[in-house]
């Protein structure tokens, strides 16, 4: 078993609000991210997928196809994206990095063929991380 | 003579859009960055001074002066902000990372009291960068 | 189940020391780390808690909160000082990167309300670092 | 128990190829990586271990001996080699990221004394990577 | 006058060896660089170019015509090649980072159309790199 | 002309005082910086060095005489050291990142044999660095 970690990079932009709360318990839990009008990060995504080493190959997984995959289901919807307003899921969910982990878990979870997704990290800024192993994934 | 850079990091949204030019010349020229909704970026900023060593204290600058300076004059102002929208030199300037440098050093160039602004950095990704030297500062 | 990490640097100086051996002993054990009078480090600390997700606000930990425990327990213990010195837990133990690990866990687990204390992760270089999962955290 | 780990780079070229496939199948699998010049990276190598304190020293394992023994056993026979062609394992085995960190961690693993090995992470380049825990080391 | 700087990687293989040297003296001078089966890097390039800011969109540079001439005439010349065997300069010089930085500031000096080439770097390893401004262009 | 920069690390210890002044003074300019046990860095040296290259060999310096003259001149008198009781430069000087920049570029000034220090580049944090270009060396 071994385990392949990815990275790519996407800019967004996000803001939290929570609209069954009072503008002013927005503003204490969410402070300066609660501003309307957003503001953004260079996002860092890794994904990791475990499984056998393929004898023919030495790949765990086809690289290229790992790519396409994160570019065709994460990348093309995040990247360059006011992520509340044109990504679904943010549309009821505020898109914390704990939710951008889940969603992007969801979008790829079932579309890998040989491997199986292990897990997916979302930095939301180099000293920010935010790690999701699936909803029965409980790393212990 | 010393040079001496801070760096410090801001999180901010931004689009670019041209009033003057069509919407198909718009996004000719800007792709994806032309989305109205804005996108964002961890912008990193390195602020370099220069000057005589003091030798009472060692320093080119008072560092936490100049931390102070940098946070007035450009965190407060851009940090988790929609540049296009709340901050006022970008009401008619693209913000593009070239004239994000220029707005920041005409923020602080007349601020440091002891030591000159040699040079702004920002970062909009890892992977690109633009330099100002001031109006007068060509490299050579 | 999710997991957040959060990193904070500190820098402080130490040195490693067992009164129990022989000079020769120590400073073959020890070698240039035997110094008496210290060298020090940038430490970065990467905090990691778990819990589950927040449905109001999205989070699994309160960032600010987390935040200001990292600065109250460690930081203003440990940053800009002398750790054989000025820190309590190592007047009787050596402060290698090991024993820093296990007291900044000792110093946080009881603070967090919400989540839970995962992983303590300090790097005494770029290309050196330490783990500590808790007295009962064997990873496996 | 606490987990230690220690970097090293090493600068290496390779190529992927399989002599059972033809060549038509060698170039849509491997794409320009199976170009029989070779290419290169900046390899980094992170060993983990594992292990109690030793109540002495305060350390997992010998910080210098874990730094000969990746010298000698991994570093000397990888570094500034041509993979495929220099290194026995590769001689039957595509020298791909993960079998590279297979190869590394059998050079490895019966090698330390104290601490246990628990984790070769091999970077092929910033943005991939491959961990491999052991032939018994399903993570979960 | 702005400075605009965007990165890139690329991974070859190469090694140093003078065929007008004795292979004693190739040895003493090149090490173990000198394995004619080659060694690798991951490359990173840094590009500088130089230019008044165009009114109209606020840019240095076409960001998008500066990565198409980046990638057609560097990374696609040298990325996953063997430099001594594939590279046409390399032919008769050797690739050490000094003349990659060299070939490669003649590659794109005359493609750049807005702009004006100010800066080569090449960064062979993390700790190792080389800067080039021309023919003309010392730098003070 | 081309411009080689080698990296290194050291760690050492500091504090800032100036016995001339109040211990007021002293607290109030060098804040927690004055604590006399000293405090500690992972500093981060790079040197630049120019000149042309060398036909024979490709290099404007041999990388491993720069590199043994940076571990002769530097390293061994800086790592692991409490820089002001034990570096002599620092008996009457302050070890600020600036005066460090200074002595480190008169220990290597007339030891390069071929190339001419062009720079010497100290971080003492990841965020904060100082450039010094030799006394006559006013960058513009």
């Amino acid at each position: 078993m071994l385990y392949l970690t990815r990275k790519a990079e996407f800019a967004a932009s996000h803001y939290y609000h929570n609209p069954e709360l009072t503008p002013e318990e927005n503003a204490r839990i969410f402070g300066k991210c609660n501003n309307p009008n957003g503001h953004g990060h260079n996002y860092t995504l890794e994904v990791t997928v475990k499984g056998e080493i393929d004898a023919r190959s030495g790949f765990v997984v086809d690289l290229r196809q790992l790519k396409e995959i994160m570019n065709r289901e994460v990348l093309e919807a995040m990247d360059h994206r006011f992520l509340n307003k044109e990504v679904p899921e943010f549309a009821r969910q505020i898109p914390t990095a704990e939710n951008i982990a889940i969603a992007i878990w969801r979008r790829l979870s079932n579309k890998l063929v040989r491997a199986q997704l292990h897990r997916v990290r979302v930095y939301e800024t180099p000293d920010l991380f935010v790690d999701f192993y699936g909803e029965e994934g409980d790393r212990e």
